[in-house]
């Protein structure tokens, strides 16, 4: 149960059920239902009735704050006929966090310390409202603040460890993430991979430019064994899809990209046209790429592709500057201005407008100069600007990843 | 109600309800509570019975698909006890839309084909699932696909006509964003606007970089009474807060900055050294940015500092290259060399390393350069480094908007 007016009005969406469905399919246990309530005391009363009707472990996240709206300490209290009791030493605790800001505690924060009677308090260091955690009737009920920087460590550090008696196996996750391949590419590429065992889970996810393939292994009694497994089906499909996986740990592809230049100790530069500066936003996002990135050029206009790359009127002028010719030249030109050992570009039409029978609207070439020469790829990527611009930004990068496999494999 | 186990992974998000929210908002209702249920049978049966307990009108999203854990249709025709039809016009409609795309039906499909008995066909001209409205002991209950590229255009052209019968009032809505201003100081300087009348309501979200209040104007009877109502609040808060807002449309910034731009026939160039292309990303979001963004330069070294904008290794090794000086030889340097009328330059560090004592993570300086002057600001942001990057844009978009309105008003 996620409690909260402000999770039911058009802005906001309630993000902890994500985090700790994840922590609870880890012990095995999946979620049946979410329910997100306001601050309605018979809402909230009626919901907490329905969830003790058909459920033994109950987590209701926020309503645990200071103001007259905040009553799900008071609600469940309510509901579970037993008493709020004071607790000196949790309002001192309250006290002294604003004691430590300079500043004396509002009088509304004294209802933090009342808890209910027999819980055990859940320690929060990030905020003034403790978790707690209710036994009744061999019902497991646990109350955890709302915001995120405080819910999550207090799961961690104090509703993890209890859980445990409530584990039901062992599950373990992994994610390949893919580029290069459409969904029903992959679909087809992995269709005959089967899945035996009923301790096996697997779900594709696509968005535009990556596909990801998210599966579990479980196991009852073994984390060796839902290991085990959940690496035997990742290694089949990695046997199927090859280097059109570009990570398994989590990593986005610029950071794949990047591990590969510090480990090479290569250096890269970029020329932009249509994706106007994301290629070399998405290469700075992760941290220490100044050790590789050494310049990057948004040239939209054929002025700036010649005056900054030399790339000469004649060439645009006979090709257009959406060609795979002008790709090549730019690539080549980044990399010798600039000195580094990569040189990638990219140039095509975004949209929504500019597009032709020839040229339409999601056309891209991007290319990667190297040393040992140039190559080009021509695209006509789906979607709406910011899509294209994705699309022909995650090719740009992925045609570095692959080159560099192709020469380490 | 949304239906669905993918709903229930850690992975995916119900974003459905979000729109439909905001859609039963203007029309004057508010949300109790919304709930996420898997394909379990029994769950399924369990909440609709405890959604009819409750509720007079009732949206179901989801599980209308051809599969066999797509059950909504027969989960609801239980508990209503109403009958499960086949319907022949609407089997050919099916039918049709696989022999567009010159493929046979599969057979699965034929089973989207049956309605509950006396339902009203909603037409879903994006998908095979129509959508249902089933009238039941005077309530309305509403059955849709979940693809929000089904729902929308359902919701849009059969339902929000039907359901004008429910409507309790008329809400209009404004939204107000605002930069560099802090969430506190945004309130502090609001506090004493009284919302006097109970059919007014605001809320402050909070972003980095970014304070945005949401304002509220209701009337029972009239919807010129809520707008007006709405219009005055935004007028005083306008009054406050002056050029701190810069969109009351829901423009982002970028999009304010290119308008600015294209009315006043001028154009600009970039030269980025900390937000790494995110300034020229953003404004070549925009379609039709070509027309004023001239070229960007993302300089991370001191040598592309030094080549591509004469910033000279003397300015550099004398005050840094994280400096108010850099900065604006930055962008001065930007505008003499691509001809635009402004040059806007950012340098600072994004962390998460490379701070120091006398420069911490999250400084950054930023420069508008235009024919009568630079200007240049010192910030220090907080936040990982996406985050600083992101409101160090925001700054340098900002720093044009502002100098825009000093200019012109």
């Amino acid at each position: 149960m996620a409690v909260g007016s402000e999770l039911l009005n058009p802005y906001f969406q309630d993000t902890n059920s994500l985090y700790l469905t994840q922590r609870l399919n880890d012990l095995g246990m999946k979620v049946n239902s979410k329910s997100i309530i306001g601050d309605d005391w018979d809402d909230l009363v009626y919901s907490i009735q329905k969830a003790l009707d058909r459920s033994d472990l109950i987590f209701a996240i926020g309503g645990l704050g200071p103001t007259q709206d905040d009553r799900t300490r008071e609600a469940f209290s309510w509901v579970l006929q037993k008493k709020l009791v004071f607790k000196k030493e949790l309002f001192r605790k309250i006290e002294q966090r604003f004691q430590k800001r300079g500043i004396s505690m509002p009088s509304v924060n004294k209802k933090q310390a009342y808890i209910i009677s027999e819980a055990e308090i859940l320690n929060n260091e990030n905020g003034t409202a403790p978790g707690l955690w209710v036994q009744s009737d061999s019902k497991d009920i646990i109350l955890l603040p709302g915001p995120p920087h405080e819910f999550k460590p207090i799961f961690e550090q104090s509703v993890w460890p209890r859980l445990q008696k409530h584990r039901q196996g062992y599950l373990k996750r992994r994610v390949l993430k893919i580029t290069g391949l459409t969904e029903s590419r992959v679909e087809s590429l992995i269709s005959d991979i089967h899945i035996h065992a009923p301790t096996l889970s697997l779900s594709l996810v696509a968005y535009p430019g990556q596909v990801e393939i998210h599966l579990c292994g479980y196991s009852q009694k073994r984390l060796h064994l839902a290991e085990r497994d959940a690496e035997e089906l990742k290694n089949s499909l990695l046997n199927r899809l090859h280097e059109s996986v570009f990570s398994t740990r989590g990593e986005e592809l610029e950071e794949v990209v990047g591990k590969i230049l510090v480990q090479e100790g290569k250096s890269v530069a970029v020329a932009e046209s249509c994706t106007g500066g994301l290629v070399a936003h998405r290469i700075t996002n992760i941290p220490g790429s100044s050790r590789y990135f050494i310049d990057g050029l948004v040239v939209y206009s054929n002025e700036a592709k010649s005056c900054f790359l030399g790339v000469t009127p004649e060439l645009i002028n006979k090709h257009g500057a959406v060609s795979s010719q002008v790709a090549e030249a730019m690539a080549e030109g980044v990399r010798a201005r600039s000195g580094a050992d990569f040189g990638l570009s990219t140039t095509g039409i975004a949209g929504p407008t500019g597009g032709t029978l020839q040229k339409p609207v999601g056309l891209t070439f991007t290319a990667l100069a190297w040393k040992g020469g140039t190559t080009v790829e021509r695209n006509c990527f789906l979607g709406n600007r910011e899509n294209v611009k994705f699309q022909a930004s995650q090719k740009a990068l992925d045609m570095l990843r692959r080159h560099h496999h192709r020469n380490s494999g």
